[in-house]
């Protein structure tokens, strides 16, 4: 692993919405990083001032990190909570001006809320995928009169989806590509889906979640353009259903690809693949960002939604598709490479690239 | 609802494969049907001479018939089983030469296997969709010199994606779909999928169901040719999965018209069509075959599946497709519409038109 | 079925509470009454002023009644709700209050919430177990200076239990017993319990529960003494917990019998149980309060919840109990027998044994 | 940790039975052993000569450890199978022929089938539990006529009810003791509970189950008495059910003690104990055999099934009884603590007490 480009000390950073599902997840992983030092906690108004333990239902089968359950819980004010790195984990109805807030009072924001994804100046990052759409962060700058910045993680689905498309889309580009995802109520946040609703069932739909996919996924494999992230132009549908499983995304796709090539160059592609060399080495990176499952019926969520800590993507079934030229499956933990460890290793990402100026 | 073809008293018939899942389910269809009347059972060789009660594991939630629970299991043989019409829910391991046997011994095989379903001679039909198909029967006749004849109904993701897909092809034809199931665990049968592999998990892999599904909705979506049915010639591409749902397959489609129609238009077609009308009005026909769902969320497996005594697929989120023309949710009972209910729907439709000669 | 005591013409009711999953349940019951017209659905402030339909979340696998959909929501007080009986499923925070409003208004209030169960001048009744208890309905309007009344039924684990406990105390006496539950999310109404809590998952913990059970099961094998219902002085441990089960709790009980009785006696008792007479031949009355499953794994919520019409308790494995007598396990479905339906046929009860009075 | 007591060396053992759940928890815990080199693998007639990675269906969320897939699969005869330490994972209709043979060969057998746990001159074990019970096993060698031995571990409801009342038993005597158990699936191996069967599902049977229970916890709290094992005099009935849990099985208790104690006491006797002082520090001991669980609805199977590696129990909801004196949860991992790793933990208790001879 990569020594920390902050050398000794490690550099506080601040969790926003740290008492929700996501939130949770971003103390889980901070609590022991060795760059990072969690050193506040924000969440509504309605928590600040209690403690971390008392303000926060924990729903993992650990305990809070002992530490951090005694950190005061802080209004989500960039007066208040001063760490030069700051974790969203905002709900979407409170992340737009907050972020923007944290920005403007020179913070690096990594937010795994919806609002700014689709902003031309924002990066919205995969470590391994995109990690020079970070250089737009110049433009946004600029365009916002921010010193601090804002970079985005996707949508879990779309990340699991993108993870598996980003060689294909390298070696041979994506013409169109079917997406049909069956996602774990985790994704949905806590309580998030009642248990009436789904216990021996199936949910096909979830608000907002198709239109994010198909935009997402054309950002992430877009390319910057001048000042600008500039959409892939592959076309996309999905079909996105909730189903009765904890942890994981599945993503079903079936692409076309632009360049032809047989079944045995795409699953060379994406056993190669390795992503991006600066993404390599970071403390949250995995092996490898994608593996494929050998046995004809993986990935499954319960079975590999922990490959690679979280941060692997399972890949099965790659085969001939009838309509397009191949079809496959993918499984990603949705809350940790879906939201919290993708924002962590975007964080070290920028970090090790040296896009994080310490005050 | 029309009377019976048969008069007033009834026609004795036979379930073959009775003890299984689609066995009882065919058990349960018959103890009360108002034409037939279920006068024998049979199983494997291991259940026969036993009373049905005694060689059955029942797994519904009702009690067995009375009067069926105490047949005496007979041998799948058509010197055994002396009945006309032949309900068959025998693994096709066995299927082969058994319903072989009956078909040349003169009687009315209506099979859920899959052996006989894709022979060009053999008419694979749901009642509301491809009557006519039943046609190709004399040229069965003649080919292989049986007196009687073999009918199959389909794969059950088949069926409950085809009744959507039926007025689509009518009235504006189908270029091309994609298909996606989130299947239910009856439809592997009893035991079937064991809870440790399916418990808050997905599979994405139902052994030799893809390939099905892609061709069986070619036959269905077919024309009869002569002595044959000529598949449809529309690009199908399908992904099938198991889900931790008890009785009901849900299956995502997108779909490529080949003349271009606007939503309203898909809407509406699909919310007027009854299906084929010499089905309309059989003992096993439900009031409508296609219902759509007004809740953006539904349909749901355990919330629908019972709709139309489990005889309607319910359809829903007809929306327009980014890639194709439209992309819809359609949902089937696997048991009833999938397997026992459109076999007896079958043989309903052979009596009313005739087809079912009584010795 | 017997006729209505109020002749031809149906009686208004009122459900308070009816947007919630009780609610729902009572308005599925009240809208296809022989004897009452479900005229009023009252809830929340919040809800008041909106037609029903637009007001509700609407959980079943069935339509609203449309006639009720349409129904405006009134707020819930007396002066707004006019029926002269009134069936409330409100919540315990607001439920005292409101119920005696419409109690001191001189109407029949039928309650599923906790808060006058234990009073000794409410009578807490099973129709079939102890109907005699509305006799101290008499003192409470002495008491009181409630020109109406309040009759409430119990706690969903608590109803399950008696019913087959309640002919083991009339023939043998009851000493002690030991309770077990599992019981279903329905019970903690919607959305209640999260699905990340439940899903796979067992939590040995239902607030508040524990101790009703036990004082429950007293109070409603106690008897009237005079003014007030004395407690049944029998013994009781309750363990509850919740289960990923939808609808129907699970109760398991080992009893020690006073007088004491071999297991065919126990059996024989229990079988041949129709409950009091008073209670027979009401609209609501399952053909049998109690039916004794005959294989050796049942009752099962999937499979005997619905027994009944969700009416019948239904009881399985009577063995002999190393420690106390006998043990056994019941089930009953939380919703119906255990709220909705017991209010429902404490109202038939009350109205057939002349003890409400129109205006 | 203690030191090896057979110095630098790794003794060989076997897995008999090693392809189903219970042997494959077995290969598991034993190809990371550090005293311990799993060195042969065996199984029915049926797999014999395959590799154990062919003959296994792998039911886990790892991989076949290597060197294990690789090894051959032996019959289940001690002329073939050479270790001479074997863990018994074989069904109850073959292991008492089987293990009888290796004793007879001199082996040390530690088997986790039902087949001899009830012999007097068998011990039946936990390590914390009833170390000394080993001492039987001169008797067993005198009366069988075994240069080897046969110590088995107990039903795996059994075990997680034992752990809890070792210390209550030890301190106060325990008088009497009601247990209703909430069983995962992973207890009836695999294939093991269909899924018709229980998703959404509670079945309150499982066969032979409640005697097993009843009958081990007195052998477990029993007393070696010469040349035999005596049971403890309690009295206990046992309540057993299985639940759509995958792992880890819940326990409810309500104890009555010999000798009197009030709340605290007992808290504090659970929170202190340790077990026997022999059982610490071995390879497979966890930090300590019982946990107290915090929050009030703990223990979850879920959330702490896999505390200190599945060999810790926790027990919750610690509280007064009415009927008994004293009520609690515990939960257990079936297949760990409750069969694999209990056996493999009761092997290094024999290494360590010097009852293992080797060759």
């Amino acid at each position: 692993m990569r020594p920390s480009p902050f050398g000794s000390s490690k550099v506080p950073v601040a969790v926003l919405g740290a008492t929700g599902a996501v939130g949770q997840a971003f103390v889980r992983l901070l609590a022991v990083h060795p760059w990072f030092e969690l050193a506040e906690v924000a969440a509504s108004e309605r928590s600040a001032g209690r403690s971390y333990a008392e303000a926060t239902r924990w729903i993992g089968d650990d305990e809070i990190p002992p530490r951090v359950a005694q950190l005061t819980v802080l209004p989500c004010d960039p007066r208040s909570v001063r760490s030069p790195i700051v974790f969203s984990a905002l709900d979407s109805g409170v992340a737009g001006e907050a972020e923007a807030a944290f920005a403007k009072a020179g913070r690096a924001v990594l937010s795994n809320a919806k609002n700014y994804r689709m902003e031309p100046d924002v990066p919205l990052v995969i470590a391994e995928v995109n990690p020079d759409h970070l250089d737009v962060l110049e433009a946004q700058r600029k365009n916002r009169d921010w010193p601090g910045a804002i970079v985005t993680n996707g949508n879990c689905a779309a990340i699991a989806a993108v993870l598996p498309l980003a060689p294909l889309q390298q070696r041979f580009g994506i013409r169109n590509v079917f997406v049909a995802t069956m996602q774990a109520v985790s994704g949905a946040g806590y309580p998030g889906v009642a248990s009436l609703d789904i216990l021996g069932n199936v949910i096909p739909f979830i608000r907002d979640e198709e239109p994010k996919v198909e935009a997402e996924v054309r950002k992430f494999l877009g390319h910057r353009d001048g000042d600008r992230i500039t959409d892939a132009s592959l076309g996309i549908s999905a079909h996105t259903n909730r189903v009765p499983v904890e942890h994981g995304h599945m993503v079903l796709m079936s692409v076309q690809l632009q360049k032809k090539a047989d079944l045995a160059e795409v699953i060379q592609t994406l056993s190669q693949w390795r992503g991006a060399e600066e993404a390599c080495g970071l403390p949250s990176s995995p092996d490898r960002p994608l593996v494929l499952a050998d046995a004809v019926d993986r990935p499954q969520p319960r079975r590999d939604v922990d490959a690679g800590r979280g941060m692997t993507v399972t890949v099965g079934r790659v085969r001939e598709d009838p309509l397009f030229d191949v079809k496959l499956v993918a499984l990603g933990h949705n809350i940790i490479r879906g939201a919290a460890g993708a924002s962590v290793l975007n964080a070290e990402l920028m970090a090790a690239t040296g896009r994080i100026e310490l005050p």
